[in-house]
């Protein structure tokens, strides 16, 4: 179909997409999803103060990951294009994140990464379109090898295009020679990594960066953040519960890195409730079946492919043939018909996979607990495979105000089989199916009320009990001995070796009240002799679980 | 720039953008949005039933606006591409809308449209995509002479083009041979319109289509909708309050004329309030300059342009040359100069008006008011340049739950000058500038609140003046006939005119209590003698104006 029109960029469109994260943090944890996706164990987000850009510094985003090489750097400007989505455990899946992401933090981002023998570098800036008023989207990608430092040139044509590159990046990138060019993939120490850096930041309406770096030197945090919950205003706290399995060291400003938490650990009385809705099975049943359509069509096509090799081998043969021109275009043949079937084998085993998932019965984890450290810090957090994707969802009783229910906190993780995600990853792209989703939480907190039974005991006097003495439902518990004692003695300490990534969780011990334990904590600090060493397996959480116990099951899930 | 990469759309990209309407309905008001944009006075929204297609209809918005030119069209394939952006009016600004939007609702689309003496069909599919395994976005469009129904073709080579289009499209698309293709420009019968039409329906996961077109033959419902509120579940309601000042028609399923209702008419005690923000000023200098700075380059532009012509004509007349290939030269720089010329006038206008607008004190309206009818459906609804794009958020008391300030609707028109939705239309880009203007309607809320002096009497009292005679809330009023004649006649009718599209407020009788007004109903119907023909201007809103009494304004608002 050459001769048909095709779908075109349009500069603008830098912009549009952008709009899509309205939550700034959103954004940024764009650029985090994509370091763990990329299996970095590492990420440090920090900023470069430079007084010549808009905001008075850059914000960079520094990985040890897989890095790119430079075709991966090539599908980064083709939006939409992700190779993660047939894998489960990645969370992107939009091949959009960095571009959404990015362009809704700063006006221009340079990107540098390191693979194997390739360094490239992708420049994507809205103020080189802006200021030569170009309308198509021109995405400057020079590429270097990483021992010589040499450009990589693939035909003569390509060094007049490197050195054209490499003018707009020292002209329109705060990096204005090739040294202080060069100096930036030197950042990537490893064998491996990419580091991402966002600059011109965006202002807000008063005139400052909407991120504010200078208040607390170890916190991102948001300008004017009045009244937030805190995992809305400091990106510290967002990204300490950012995952439901942190896989990846995160520290903001280099020094300090990011405590992660996990909610069921920081709860008391925490349950878990086993959902599992007749829904979740057609939509696994739908996906089954395009799996193995695309495995079926891939089959064919390596079996046309390699009849056809098998065939033009054959003529040849019969023709005794010895032309160099037809024994290259046998050998691209036969390369073809080898990469057909190879794509054939992974969509088969896909299809198998799928096969599988769909007879396992589709349940989801709902666990709840009460907040007894903040009381006022309630509602649902939903993730999407280990994404969080809401937070503090207010649904069943507590959508209504009133004591009922108020100081419980849920999460489940929804697997990107029964919820996808809407592109900017803070809502989900289907409204009813996500509202069918709180509403059965909603259900079953109410039955996690009945079973830990606050309302009989009386649920003013729960709250006494662990100081929440005044009845303004906002005020924060007493920090008298006595109650920070009860408080803590009810909610263990729970904490990640930094090696091991296993949660290990502390005897209680008074010498823990209001410790700040060392970010290289790990399994030999632990005074648990049958969890001090990361050979030890993680102890599970002992979680009861319980029962909906309902007469009648809701018309939707009967359906 | 030739030789540098540019960035690309793959296929996969349509479902990425689509996954950001997440509430259905916005997808839908996007191709409204278009249809008004086009200046339509007219939109059809209408099925027809089709069992070989999946959800077994299709879904087509059929409106009299000013159509396409085959130009014009080519400009919806380029994402970001919006020619609107410049003009205040105007709702579309990010180019995206009919895509994203159409891509949420179905699986494919075609759209039909006429302008001048040309007709273009544009025919974007994911089943043709599918099924042919193509990885970037192909977009057939051919276009064809109005008089004739021939193909427009420029040169030989675009009748193959053209051919290939019409086999594509009457295999992929629900119209498998020309003369079923041809039929559907019939469909738009004035001399310009555009006629969109979704189909191969998205599914709810339990199968069955989202959009109910059974149970109401004169509306679309969700399926699934319980506990919404009206214009979350009917897309008749939502309609009919989608813009402030409703221009166009809407039809849903030919018939019957959707009711536009405005807010302001629909309240008790309604009143406003002027609010004003030292934020806006900074946003729309801003804009001013950049504005400014369009309009210098586009003059220095043109100016160059005018002296090469100018150059080049003397250049001619001193060697007498009559070289036809010269003359054609000079003519092509000529028109160069005059369009550059245009454009750079146009800017100039626009940054002129701008200029006014700064001078201008920018104020928005907050107008607040008791819903009697049902005093569970409270909240704001903000709007954005006419456009509904929030509805039914609590701020203020009302987020905190309680009696206070519930039951009050607020609602505001916000420029795109003070704030800029973001691309899906249901939420604004900037999340903190949101919350502050809500912050804002919250302290004003409060305000309006003892201004009207229902504390003071006693809530409940209130209440049951109006027939709430239940404690629980979200009990519908009492439908005794006393109460509904005193609830009407505090909450005049108001009804647009089919004709002028004025407001006319009726006064009140008895004979009107649930009475349904015709759809075609004008202005000569009004029994008030000095409304009832369309010359006469319309009733100003008799509101009182309020006023912010507060000892220190917020920290935000000295900044």
């Amino acid at each position: 179909y050459k001769s048909l029109n095709r779908a075109q960029l349009s500069y603008d469109y830098l912009h549009t997409n952008s709009t899509t994260h309205e939550f700034l943090f959103g954004a940024l944890a764009e650029l985090l999803d994509n370091a763990r996706d990329a299996s970095a164990t590492k990420i440090n987000i920090f900023t470069i103060d430079d007084e010549s850009l808009r905001g008075g510094f850059m914000l960079c985003f520094l990985d040890d990951g897989q890095g790119m090489s430079n075709e991966d750097a090539g599908d980064i400007i083709t939006f939409g294009k992700s190779t993660k989505r047939t894998q489960e455990s990645q969370i992107g899946m939009y091949g959009n994140g960095l571009k959404s992401g990015s362009m809704r933090i700063g006006n221009d981002f340079i990107l540098f990464t390191k693979k194997g023998p390739t360094m490239t570098c992708v420049f994507l800036s809205r103020t080189f379109h802006e200021e030569e008023e170009i309308d198509e989207v021109v995405v400057p990608m020079p590429s270097f090898d990483v021992t010589t430092r040499r450009p990589l040139l693939r035909s003569p044509r390509d060094k007049e295009k490197h050195q054209l590159e490499m003018k707009l990046i020292t002209k329109y990138s705060p990096f204005k020679n090739e040294d202080d060019f060069q100096a930036m993939f030197n950042r990537i120490e490893g064998p491996s990594g990419t580091l991402v850096i966002v600059y011109n930041m965006k202002l807000l309406d008063n005139g400052i960066a909407e991120l504010d770096i200078r208040s607390n030197p170890h916190d991102i945090i948001l300008s004017n953040p009045e009244g937030l919950m805190p995992e809305r205003k400091s990106f510290r706290a967002y990204t300490s519960v950012l995952y439901v399995d942190p896989r990846m060291r995160v520290y903001i400003q280099g020094s300090k890195k990011v405590q992660t938490k996990r909610l069921a650990n920081n709860l008391y009385k925490p349950r878990v409730y086993k959902y599992s809705s007749s829904r979740f099975k057609h939509r696994s049943e739908m996906d089954l079946k395009k799996t193995q359509e695309d495995a079926k069509s891939a089959e064919n096509k390596a079996r046309e492919a390699e009849s056809k090799a098998r065939l033009v081998n054959l003529e040849m043969k019969l023709a005794a043939s010895t032309n160099k021109d037809q024994r290259a275009e046998l050998r691209k043949i036969q390369q073809q018909a080898a990469e057909y079937r190879k794509d054939a084998m992974l969509k088969k085993m896909a299809a198998e996979r799928k096969l599988k998932l769909v007879r396992e019965p589709k349940t989801l984890n709902f666990v709840f607990g009460m907040n007894i450290d903040n009381r006022q810090q309630d509602g649902m957090f939903v993730y999407n495979c280990s994404r969080l994707i809401k937070m503090y969802q207010k649904t069943g009783p507590q959508a209504d105000g009133g004591v009922f229910c108020s100081g419980v906190v849920g999460f489940v993780d929804v697997p990107y089989l029964v919820l996808e995600p809407t592109h900017n990853k803070q809502d989900f792209a289907d409204a009813k199916e996500y509202r069918h989703l709180l509403q059965a939480m909603g259900e079953h907190m109410l039955q996690y009320w009945k079973d830990i039974n606050i309302a009989d005991q009386g649920v003013s006097k729960f709250w006494e009990n662990f100081g929440y003495i005044s009845s303004n439902w906002k005020e924060m518990p007493s920090m008298d001995q006595k109650f920070v004692r009860k408080r803590a003695m009810q909610v263990p300490v729970a904490i990640q070796c930094d090696l091991c990534l296993k949660w290990r969780i502390l005897p209680f011990s008074s010498n823990n009240l209001g410790k700040v334990f060392p970010d290289d904590w790990v399994c030999t600090m632990n005074p648990d002799p049958s969890h001090n060493r990361c050979s030890a397996p993680e102890e599970k959480l002992n979680m009861p679980e319980g029962v909906l116990k309902k007469a009648a099951k809701s018309k939707e899930d009967k359906e």
